[in-house]
């Protein structure tokens, strides 16, 4: 941390700094500029009420110089974090597919997608059971009905489930039926839900909140590791912007972002990122070819009759396309698709 | 709804959204323009899925012209909610402030900050006992222990309090102690804690998401509303922009606009919004002259030793400045503060 | 500055970047701490290619210590500037209000807001003549005509105008006719028409550029002052944010802020910053309850019927209703209206 | 346009909008629904100032239905827009990569910086002359020196150049140097210097506004097509969001997004959009898999000596394996690099 005195601070205020400093446990270093005095605070303990101190006089701003998270940090741990989920590996050098209906709506319905996914390549069955809708009028999911369904489908198919997990009530249920757990964006700062979630011991799937920022969705990690679990996925799916012609803004430079500060595996989520089924492919080859360790996107048997987030939704033709399009720039950057 | 075909759009895609609009129960209005057909869907139904729509074949785009909101609109009840918590009201001509620390910390801090707000003139005890915290390794509160404290402040000082909750399976707790549910601005969609807080019947403070566009904030009041609680105080607290001079920005003419739509009070929480108690008196000022029902702000007794927003609270020398200073502001716009 | 090294960075990295700031002409002082080394760099030349010291082997970020403007920082100044134009003081204990339409259409409409502007207490006149428009198709503003106008409705009524220039090479002609140049937002850093402007030796009216910081802006601000000019009025407009339910989003505490980092004058434009009339009253109370030095607004005689701006612009009605309830709030914050 | 009335509109009002559209020449189609009740206005005018419709009484609000632009559109001209430059195709199957220094600094910088681009398979040099800085105090450039040198250059390597143009009153003077003019982001909106420089008819490079949303962007292309100019070429160099882990947000989906709605190509400046120089490689390549007819990035021979943009600038080396690792990716989506 590094103290930033105001310009004419007293030299009794730099002394009634330094020695708040030394009672937390800092040594503290005093550079004398121009303009400015500004103290550094060295120190092995984690004070994170040190931030009371810019309510000292004389004080201007704090800097802080490390970063805030220890677990996720690539720091830490140099090798990257590979997710084994029922034989499919997350963060390796195969790249996974997750893919299925936004909202599990009836066995027909979820049957047919998860074949036509599986059939495409893709590895991971998705689909919502628990749904959250900014309208309380609007079809909220079929609960544990539908986590029965997909445990089915798995069955059927083959292919490991994720699927979201919404109240803290819920994540033992949902546990119980799914493979991988999704904590959404809007809950990506729910904390007992992250603590929660984490405590089942199952790979979570842990999306970027709305408006957070990289270093926020990886504390919101470090919550789920500081609770004993290791097997996090960060799923990048937009941001809002003040752009209106797609739903979000998909961040691409997260994936070589995240790549570069921690060690877990990252994917794109480019339904819910652009809103539109009409860019979700090239998105998706974006996404590849930043790095991403794999994509999740929503395909539905008939998008025009679908109960939720229809407009983003791939037809089969189209998602059958997609993953032939994705072949290739999986090559071109080293990674293996099927 | 209005569908907008795609310039170039066949009749025959024309009868077909014409159609579906039928099979959902609506009645259709073509408009033959010269170079685009739209069509204008009439129906009572609230049928969300008419947004899959999208999909039939030479659509370009739908355009909703009903808000998607109802019990909290003004267009339903013309007149404004008047919240009453032990005998303070919150809506009515009569400002109200509601102040206090941060996080209750310690019984001493508690009832020092409380008694400097109640004599400053604040007619709530705002603490929070369960905090969400960016980081797993900060101070999350002191649980209930800490409710049990507000509701002793409460005793010896009989201020009411407000304090948040953040776990469904806390809400009953917390209701049992508080008089007023906060909804943090991090769970303004945890749909679940919505309808949770909503059950209890008590008066819930519901702070607007960081990211929140105003009519998803009038929805997350409309889950309460739809639970049957009636009793619902919106929050300004600022929201996320690319501007970082201050903590998030203040978004005031979100209490104009809210007045306009909705028949709910509305009061604005300046120190989260700035983070800075050097803006929180002219921006408390400015929420009051914009038409704010009150303010929300954080108090402590020594800010330089604050184990939470130390930055952002007030000094109680500055808290009773600011009251002085909101007072005229108040009579300029026919409202009294004390 | 304060140069932060990576984790594991070499004493030998350490040395190439001490000596390199050596040779820009800085002292440095390193700090050693548990897992990362930080150097202070203190001298004093302004070096703007010092942040090139960040692709140095070893160097993780560079973190600025100074506010990087001078000329407008309330440090250098602690006076308030107030700007006189034509006996009209900004910047002082009385308000300012400027007023009039988005664009001079006719004479006929001019004179006629002029008057209304004039006689419900407005000091100065406003109205464009060049008009940036989004589309090429739009109205673009009557030009030299417009000015022209502009110049006998200032004779006629006494009030001094303010009006936009848009384009370097008019500059000279719009100072010519005009008492304060406006820069508008879309200019607020074509930094070509800044230094024009300001060499002009005329007050200027700078807007803050839509998805401008504050530090931006002051540097904008720098670069008139710096071509010798020191009358700088700044007027926050509102921001570019993601809601769209107002056409922008206006930064009220950027009015303290810069109070408190700059000696300039600061005004605020509701009718810009919210798009809709609706919001410009409440919001100009909140402006001036804040600290701003006035505000400016746009009133049409018809506003059903503007070439531009129709919906932001408040019937003469409205704007007399405007400066009634402004009054009170003045005298609230120690400020006279009229 | 569909103007939608407010709930409670009365029969009059209805016909007092209907009326005023007659007299613009529109013909209106109202559709009673059960609440509100809404106009279709039909017509082949162009008509600005039909927004002012929304102050006639009962009036909520308006709802565009036609793209305000034109000759941009892909609706008007199906087939890809291709730009030539001394032999360089823009737009077609081949991606262009334009390369250089930040700024011109000296010829010996230039001309080592060009050989080194050109030799690693670069078509378009770039390099400014005239900088637009946010400082007064920062290195503005060497203006028609900088143009001297890249006009050598260019002889010595057969490269084509693009550099800025930022006042209206150099367009001619950059015009006689340069084959490409850039429009940087500042100035996106600086519709006199869009004109001006359209009028040259040497092809255009518009870069997108901080804030700009996509069909602004578009628009402020359609100001040049509507100087008579059909070449331009769009880059997208990254949106100002609220994350500051980047120095910009790099909107990918801008390039699906345009090459839906318009003929003109598309590239992508990672350099500026992500202010890293570590994040440039994989941007790029995300750029080209999603679609871009090239890229735009800057490389110094010494990027810890550059005077401008230093962080972001790529070290010789970095650019030749940037381009290695292009190659295989513009394979992957059918294009072709060198």
């Amino acid at each position: 941390m590094i103290v930033v005195m105001q310009p004419g601070a007293t030299q009794e205020q730099v002394r009634e700094v330094e020695q708040r400093l030394r009672e937390l446990g800092f040594k503290s270093h005093p550079i004398y500029g121009e303009e400015k005095t500004v103290i550094g605070a060295v120190g092995d303990k984690k004070v994170l009420s040190l931030e009371a101190i810019i309510n000292l006089p004389g004080v201007e701003k704090l800097v802080p110089i490390m970063k805030p998270y220890k677990l996720v940090s690539r720091e830490l741990k140099k090798v990257k974090t590979v997710v084994e989920v029922r034989g499919v590996t997350i963060g390796g050098e195969q790249l996974v597919v997750m893919a299925g209906p936004c909202a599990v709506e009836s066995w027909e319905q979820l049957i047919e997608a998860a074949w036509v996914v599986k059939e495409a390549g893709a590895q991971v069955l998705r689909g919502g059971a628990f749904k959250p809708r900014t309208s309380p009028y609007a079809f909220q999911g079929l609960e544990e009905k539908g986590l029965e369904m997909l445990a089915r489908a798995r069955e059927e198919t083959g292919l490991p489930i994720v699927t979201e997990a919404v109240d803290t009530r819920d994540v033992t249920l949902v546990a119980h039926y799914t493979d991988i757990i999704q904590i959404g964006a809007r809950n990506m700062q729910n904390f007992q839900l992250l603590r929660e979630a984490g405590l089942t011991g199952k790979p979570i799937l842990l999306k970027r909140g709305l408006a957070a920022t990289v270093e926020e969705w990886l504390m919101a990690a470090e919550y789920i590791m500081a609770a004993g679990n290791p097997q996090v996925i960060l799923c990048e799916r937009g941001i809002r912007t003040y752009e209106n012609a797609t739903r979000n803004t998909v961040d691409i430079s997260a994936v070589p972002l995240i790549r570069e500060n921690s060690h877990l595996p990252i994917i794109v989520d480019p339904s819910h990122g652009t809103g539109s089924w009409k860019l979700v492919t090239p998105m998706a080859r974006a996404a590849v070819a930043a790095g991403a360790d794999g994509v999740m996107v929503e395909v539905h048997p008939d998008p025009s009759r679908a109960l939720c987030d229809g407009p983003q939704s791939l037809h089969p033709d189209t998602f059958k396309r997609m993953m032939a399009e994705l072949e290739p720039v999986a090559g071109a950057v080293g990674r293996t698709l099927l």
